[in-house]
C-alpha cells in the first residue's frame, strides 16, 4: 500500500484552516456532515482490530403525520483475510472471523440494516479467467454456508444483513449468479437480487463466471426501511438505480470492488448522482488493498500479464437525497461506515424537487421502446 | 458579492501544496487537466472587459482509421448589464453588446461552437410571478433580434452558436417556450430544442411562462460535431440526457440558471455523471450575479417576501466522457470557458466501458412502461 494516500478528506484538512474547510465541504460534499457521537468501546474496539470507523448523521425537517424515521446502516470494507493459494475453505472462515468482529462493532454502534461489499466471501478472482478454485467459493443464497453465517449474525444482533456472495444456482443447472442475499433481523432469508448489468472492461470481464441477472429491481421492505441492492457495475447505469427507485427503495446498496486506474474519479459521482435523481440514499462500498494471484493474467490494455488487479481503493460513502454526503472511508484500510439516517429526508426531498412528478417517463418509455428497435433512426437534424 | 468565494479551485489551490494538488485533482476532477494555451490578445482583452477566461484540453489516443476530430468549444457566463427596471429593448442591446465582446474574444481563441446561458437576452425574471414586462422579452426563434444578433456573429466568426432565448410562438397560439436555437456557422438556423422539464421548486416555478417543450430529443449535426442541448432543471433528469445520447449528441449543452442555496452541491455531480453515463461531453453553463427585481416575491419557503433570487454562482465547466472534468469558472465574474475536445474520445470510451451495449434497454423499456400505468404495483418483498 506504500505511496496510496489514507483518503481525500485527511489531505484536505491537513491543509486547510478550518474557515476555509467549512466552504469547502458545502461547496465539495453538500455541507459539512454532521458526526455521529459513537460509543467509546467501538472507537476503541476498531482501533485494536485494525479499522476505520466514521460515523454521520443525515437528519430531516419535523413533520407533524410522520414520526421521524431513523434507521442507522452500516457499511463494511474489507481486505481478504488469508493469501489466495490457501485452502477455498478456510479463506472463507477468515473472512467470516473478519466480518463478525467488525458486525460485532457496529452491533455497539447501534446499526440496523450492514451490507458488506461485492462477492465479500472470497478474492475478487474474476480477472483470472480461471475457473477452479474460485468457482468453488460460489454459495447457494438460500442455505450456503455464508448465508447461514449472516443469519446467525442477523438473529444475533437484531440486524438486517445484505451480503454479496458467488450464487450457484443448482436448481438452474448449475448457474452462477453474482447475488446479494438479504436477511431479515429475524434471521429468515427475505430473498436475493441479483447484479443486472456485468462488466467486460480489462480485467473485470466477469461474464467468465455469470450473466446479467434475472431478478430485476425488487425492493425489500424490511422492519427498517425499503432497501434494494445495485451490484457494483450497475452503478453506471442511470435506469438500473432509477428502477429500484420507482418500485419505492429508500437506501439502494451499491456492494463494488473497484480499483483507482480504472474507476476512481467515477466513484464520488455515479451514487451520489443517483441518490439526488431518486431522491433517496445510495450506500458505496467499495473493497479495499491488492489482492494477488499466482498465476499472472492479461488485461486486453497492451500492458504486461500481471498478479494483480491494481488497489481497491475503499473511499465506501453515503449520498443523501439532498446532495450532501459523508466523507469516505480509508482507501488503504479496513473499515466501518455508520450513518443514522431519517428516511423522512427521501420523501420530504421528493416534495421539494418533484423529479418523478416533472419526469415524463410516459415519453421516455415511447422513445426507449423505439430506441431499441433494430431499425431505430436516431433524430438528427441537418442543415 | 460581498463575502461570496472566487472558486473552488482558487482556494484549494491557495493551501494545498503543488505535490498533493495532484492528487487532489486526480481525485476530485480525475485528472489535472492541461491548460489550453490561449493568445495574449485574449488574455489581455478578457482583463480589460472584466471576465474570467480559461482554456482547457481534453484529448483522445491517437487511432489508424480516424483522424482527430477537435473541436473548440466556448461556454460564456455572464451577469445581466442593466438594471431590470430598464426599457426591455435597451436591456436586449446591452446584453447583445456584452456578449459581442466576449464572443469577440472566443474567435481569437478559434472557438467553433459557443453556448450561452439559460435565457441570456433577459433578466432571469420567472420568479416574479409579473408577465409584463418579462414577456416582452420573448421572441421568435426563427427571426426575432436576437436570432438575427446570432447569425451576424455566427457569419461573421464561422462559429454554431447555441442561443437559449424566451421564445415567443405566434404561429401556435403565442405560446411561449424556453427554447434554444441552433445557429449554423452558415448563419442558418438549423432549427431549435425546446426545455423539456420545468421546474416549480420555489422561485422557479416557470410553469407560469412556459410549458414542458414539445421537441423532443433532436441532435443538430454542424459543421463541428453532433450536439444537443438539455436545458436548466432538464440536468436533474437522467433519462433527459440518455435520449440525447440515444440521439446520437457527441456534446450536451447545459444552459442554466441556478443559486448557491439551491443546487450548488447538485452542480459538480450531475453534468458530470451524464457525461460519464452517456459516453459524451457536457458543458454545463450557469448565470452569474445577483439580479434585483422592483416588485418584491415570495418563493413558498416560509421566508420573508425578496426582491432577488439569491446568487447565481456561476462555475460553468465542462466534463469529459472519461470521468474528467475542467475546473469551473468564477463565481462571481462574467467568463468565457474554452475547452479544446476530441470528439474521438466519446466512443474510445464507449468501447472501453460499453455503458450502451450492456444497458440491457429492452429490460428497461418494458419496465418503465409498466411503472406509467396507473394501475403499477411496485415490486416489493416482504418477509
Amino acid at each position: 500500500m506504500a505511496g496510496e494516500l489514507e483518503s481525500l478528506e485527511k489531505l484536505l484538512e491537513k491543509h486547510i484552516p478550518s474557515d476555509d474547510l467549512k466552504e469547502v465541504w458545502r461547496l465539495l460534499y453538500g455541507k459539512q456532515i454532521r458526526p455521529l457521537n459513537l460509543p467509546n468501546s467501538a472507537s476503541q474496539a476498531a482501533s485494536k482490530e485494525g479499522f476505520d470507523l466514521q460515523g454521520y448523521l443525515f437528519e430531516a425537517a419535523q413533520e407533524q403525520t410522520r414520526r421521524p424515521r431513523t434507521v442507522r446502516v452500516g457499511l463494511i470494507q474489507n481486505k481478504i483475510q488469508l493469501p489466495t493459494t490457501e485452502p477455498v475453505t478456510e479463506q472463507i472462515s477468515a473472512l467470516h472471523r473478519r466480518i463478525a468482529e467488525i458486525v460485532e462493532v457496529a452491533a455497539t454502534c447501534g446499526v440496523n440494516i450492514v451490507c458488506f461489499q461485492e462477492a465479500w466471501s472470497m478474492p475478487f478472482a474474476f480477472c483470472t479467467r480461471e475457473k477452479l478454485p474460485w468457482t468453488e467459493f460460489a454459495e447457494s443464497a438460500e442455505d450456503g454456508m455464508t448465508t447461514k453465517f449472516c443469519q446467525e449474525l442477523a438473529k444475533k444482533h437484531n440486524m438486517v444483513i445484505v451480503s454479496p456472495i458467488l450464487e450457484r444456482d443448482s436448481v438452474h443447472g448449475d448457474t452462477l449468479w453474482n447475488t446479494a442475499v438479504i436477511i431479515s433481523n429475524t434471521g429468515a432469508v427475505m430473498g436475493k437480487s441479483r447484479k443486472n448489468h456485468i462488466p467486460r472492461v480489462g480485467d473485470f470481464n466477469e461474464s467468465t463466471y455469470y450473466m446479467e441477472g434475472n431478478t430485476g429491481h425488487r425492493v425489500f421492505q424490511t422492519a427498517f426501511g425499503k432497501i434494494a441492492v445495485n451490484i457494483c457495475y450497475g452503478r453506471h447505469h442511470p435506469l438500473n438505480w432509477f428502477m429500484y427507485s420507482m418500485n419505492g427503495a429508500e437506501i439502494i446498496f451499491n456492494p463494488s470492488a473497484t480499483i483507482g486506474e480504472l474507476s476512481e474519479s467515477l466513484w464520488p459521482i455515479e451514487a451520489r448522482n443517483a441518490a439526488i435523481a431518486n431522491h433517496c440514499f445510495t450506500c458505496s462500498i467499495n473493497r479495499v488493498g491488492t489482492e494477488h494471484f499466482e498465476n499472472e493474467f492479461t488485461s486486453g490494455d497492451g500492458k504486461k500479464a500481471h498478479h494483480d488487479f491494481g488497489h481497491f481503493y475503499g473511499s465506501s460513502y453515503v449520498s443523501a437525497p439532498d446532495g450532501s454526503r459523508s466523507p469516505g472511508l480509508s482507501r488503504v484500510r479496513d473499515g466501518l461506515l455508520v450513518a443514522e439516517m431519517d428516511l423522512n429526508l427521501c420523501r420530504q426531498t421528493s416534495d421539494k424537487w418533484n423529479f418523478k412528478m416533472t419526469g415524463r417517463y410516459e415519453m421516455y418509455a415511447e422513445e426507449l421502446t423505439k430506441a431499441t428497435q433494430p431499425d431505430f433512426k436516431p433524430n438528427i437534424i441537418r442543415e
